[in-house]
């Protein structure tokens, strides 16, 4: 079963643990001659990158991509293509404590009781890291879906929310944070958090414009059901909202409906897009709007109760190097995801329509 | 491509719209020797039937299934199961004002942006009444996952929230609601929307207690990306939690954490479950816990503004026969989708590891 | 797992038994707007129903369709495609025999082994009689595709080879035979395997004229991969060559080279077809050619040593009523499968480079 | 889509081109804990490789196999199994031919008509180099079915068939021929062709023993389907055959009958194993027994008329370094399927009957 694999028409399949010697994902289903080199996917995973501010884990990782096939004088051949990133830093030492007992939050006794054994170094296959192969897979997902543009941003953190939106703050903070103000609270938070041996979480808010109308399908592979999985599927997620979300379940029928209106070009123009530009499942042309819930990063120094493989209690303390909030680096990983669900979405459309 | 299909190894597809003849699902993958007859299923789509109080659309369906194979002698044969459920009161007159404009919320723009036509009768493909072959299908899932119970209700209705929790009562009011005096509210609520020509939203929460620890697949077929995507399937659902979902984002890592103790049977006891049953997408043995966010019903006597097919402008008021709050018949659609992932899910588990 | 569900882009989904009430496809991923009725389909189903001459079952099944789903005012909508067709000749009381003993060369003894039980009557889920819904499925792919001809008939039969090929014969004489001297010689055949209570097998060829140059998909959905695993999946099929097929192991690499010509249009003109319209698992733009190996029926009135479910020795002679040389009726359920994997590729491609 | 991945359960996708820096493939849904090192891998791709005899291409490649995730301390995880062999004796050089005109018999030209544009070097993704990534990926497979041998060889070279059957001859000669003296006229015929500048075509027969009766899955995973397409996605096949395959058309049905008999451990035995261990695609438990014809090598010294990209007449040589007959080396490769399918149904089985 490829439960490793991801997308129905564009669709990639990832492998590798946080300290094996690489991680990679293979994409199968991309369109042929589009141009492709190492320099459209490595600034996706530079953004990802670890060991960037004292906000996220000290791990120390080029993240270094190479496409190992499937493209041919700079152009995408139609054949699979094989991404891989060395892993260099490291420390299995680190771990050691992590085969000792399970990590509360973790999979740790998850993957025990699934597999009766784990890779214990950085949470082998459980680990973030993976999460680079996404980020080089969407890079080039982004490249089947130019009319597209995706932005993800840290719209809350640890329940502290951005008030302001500047799309050009965004990168300019550590935080992806559109709201400087709110990037300078957030800075004492996380220093906080971390002094204290704790963690927090965040929400991260994610847009796509430029989706045309009519991209998604009823009624098992609906756009907000695959966008649904593909974010859950993230890890440390724990919710996802459409639009408004459970906002709407709040709303009367008539505050929540988007009004239409006759627009220039044929196309209705919307009043509101409570929706988040998503209905019956297909995109009804409006941004594509979401928001994805990241809990606190489990790992912390702050000891916990938990028990051992072999059943007795004990403590644990996660040492090791990690983010002290996850949702940050979440980031470019929604997006990623996004690109990826798109881009399958825009390919299955054009199968069944031929447009 | 199966776009109409659900699930991996436990699979069904459904077919039908809200006006045709009949509506069905074909279920494939289900073990052979399971004891199955009509009046295995029955009863759950009685629940989901409409028709049963003034809280829901006044269409009087039967809903009678007939198996039509896959059963020889009472017991499932190992192929493929067919379940139809004959459509009886349509009536179509009620829709020419569907054809006329696009309802907003509803999907009718979109299918026409996407098919270039569309069934407008009852909204077709894109109605509410297909969730009547996943409650079918769900009902064949029950009896392939005896281990464990699910239960759904309404938590919260029209933003007001139980407070108590009753078991005994969910199935004693027209609303699935644990807290009796919470119910007699949401009467008086509903009845002022639906005389007002308004609707209301509501969240189901949704819980499976006896999930054995292994079940779930990383990483892209996770326990908790297969729940968000099947619970984002269903019409009128806008958002996914797993346990504490958004709330965990406002948690510290210390709060966050699931402390385990040693159990009586050799396997852990969890001083908490805010993370919903669910670590690294695995069970952990623990009740796999949701909520779910139903918009309100999208048609409304209120008239809205929207457009015609040929663009012009105009508005819409939806006569027809419909929920006041679509999320009230969810919650025997959201235990259906829960049983079908599950079932899913054990089978996967097995097929991998021979448990 | 969708085992009863056949195709990528265009699937479809059958489920039935010989003797249950009806049987049917699910067909998903059908284009909007084909026009489409129940007359598009029953003429497929017409030339493959039984009891039409003494050289098949005397069975009598009309084989009406019905079409439950997907199609308004005469146009598919894109959604599923719900095709059903009722049992109505069910003699079940002919197969007590089935039910007391192991009929060799039949799945009886396979599917004990497999499920633990299985319906008996007229083999259940095993019987020719499921080829129905893919020739139903068939008849809306060829919609699909209809830049293509696909022709096939039996060109050999009882080890004697069809020598002339005249097409307007295939129809015109009950063996799907295009000689009419080979079909006068197969009438004597058949009839004398029948009284003898035998049986004889055959080879069909199938042609499919117009495939562009370009369908098909490297490495593991092959146009020749699809469509061997789709002819071999056919009741009774024991062999697939595509063009040349066994013949092309005795050829040098010149004589198996088919030498390619500048063409009138830009395409190439190829000197021979010995690969029988593929390479590479892609089409040329050649004909598409392959051959099908039927064995003979299996049921015969001729007693053979077999044993009962409780492992006692006995004879089996299979009284019932069964075509004597099922490869004839296999003459339409080729052509239905040829369809099926080339509307399914002709998706496929387009998905992948937008023409 | 996945075209590059094959199985259900037990999953590989491919990936890498015969001039790229590697080429690879990535199990998915292996069983955790088996013991798993590159010493179980390499002999086999050492029995594939190529440059062992003056009967196969001259091109030296160690083909090293590095396993780079999905093992822990020697044992399986049950996550990805990433597989990588670099390429080393890549002489591009050899190919500008290749660029210049269609090479008849080869993917070129259907290449270019698919994706527009290909990668010239070695015949890219369409080299039979890949099969490497198979033969890999087969070794992993064969420790998911321990209770299953697995065993081919070439039967039939040139037309010249074997005719004794010596098992322990079958790896004692550079043909895989189980026949001394079939070998050693094979060995004049080879030299003979490859002197001529012409190439030989083959049949491979493959037999697996110890197949449990119940194996495969009707009616579109059928055992029998299943092989036929995983052959028939080798390169240079152009037949499947089952059993008896098309021999089988020629009998009659009570020659054709494998008749039953009372056996030992309460499981019938077969008279004869006309059906090739397969019935109604199930495993019987009989031997499963399949042939597979190869195509003469397309890549040959003479010249054969073709056309270049833009559509001129010329003719093409191949040099390079080529098989003179590429069913020899095919043996590995149609043992690698067979082991690939046959632990893909194990899985798929023990899912559905939880055995």
């Amino acid at each position: 079963m490829s439960v490793n694999s991801f997308g129905r028409m564009f669709r990639f399949t990832s492998w590798g643990e946080s300290h094996g010697p690489a991680l990679g994902a293979v994409v199968d289903g991309c369109p042929p001659g589009l141009a492709l080199a190492e320099a459209d996917i490595q600034p996706w995973l530079d953004r990802r990158r670890p060991g960037q501010s004292r906000f996220t884990t000290q791990r120390q990782e080029p993240d270094a991509v190479r496409i190992l096939s499937g493209v041919y004088e700079g152009r995408t051949t139609g054949t699979p293509i094989s991404l891989m990133i060395d892993n260099v830093d490291q420390r299995s030492r680190d771990y050691a404590e992590v085969a000792r007992a399970y990590r509360p939050g973790h999979a740790d006794y998850a993957y025990d009781a699934k597999y009766g054994l784990r890779d214990p170094r950085g949470g082998g296959r459980s680990s973030a890291r993976e999460t680079a192969a996404r980020v080089a897979a969407g890079a080039v997902a982004r490249l089947v879906i130019p009319e597209v543009r995706i932005r993800a941003w840290v719209s809350e953190l640890g329940g502290d929310a951005a008030t302001a939106f500047d799309d050009a703050e965004i990168d300019a903070n550590p935080f992806f944070c559109p709201d400087a103000a709110a990037a300078a609270r957030w800075e004492a938070m996380v220093d906080a958090a971390r002094k204290a041996g704790s963690s927090l979480g965040a929400v991260v808010t994610c847009e796509a414009v430029g989706v045309p109308a009519g991209w998604g399908a009823p009624l098992y592979a609906k756009l907000d059901a695959e966008l649904a999985g593909a974010m859950m599927s993230i890890n440390a997620v724990k919710g996802v909202e459409i639009g408004d979300g459970f906002a709407a379940a709040r709303l009367s029928g008539e505050s929540n409906a988007d009004a239409m209106r006759p627009g220039p070009d044929g196309q209705p123009v919307f009043a509101s897009n409570h929706a988040g530009g998503i209905a019956g499942g297909i995109a009804t042309g409006q941004p594509v709007r979401l928001r994805v819930a990241f809990k606190p990063t489990s790992s912390i120094l702050t000891p916990v109760d938990t028990v051992t493989p072999a059943g007795d209690a004990t403590q644990i303390a996660t040492r090791g190097r990690h983010d002290p909030c996850v949702g940050i680096r979440g980031v470019p990983v929604v997006e990623a995801m996004m690109a990826l669900v798109l881009a399958d979405q825009k390919l299955l459309h054009r199968a069944q329509t031929g447009r």
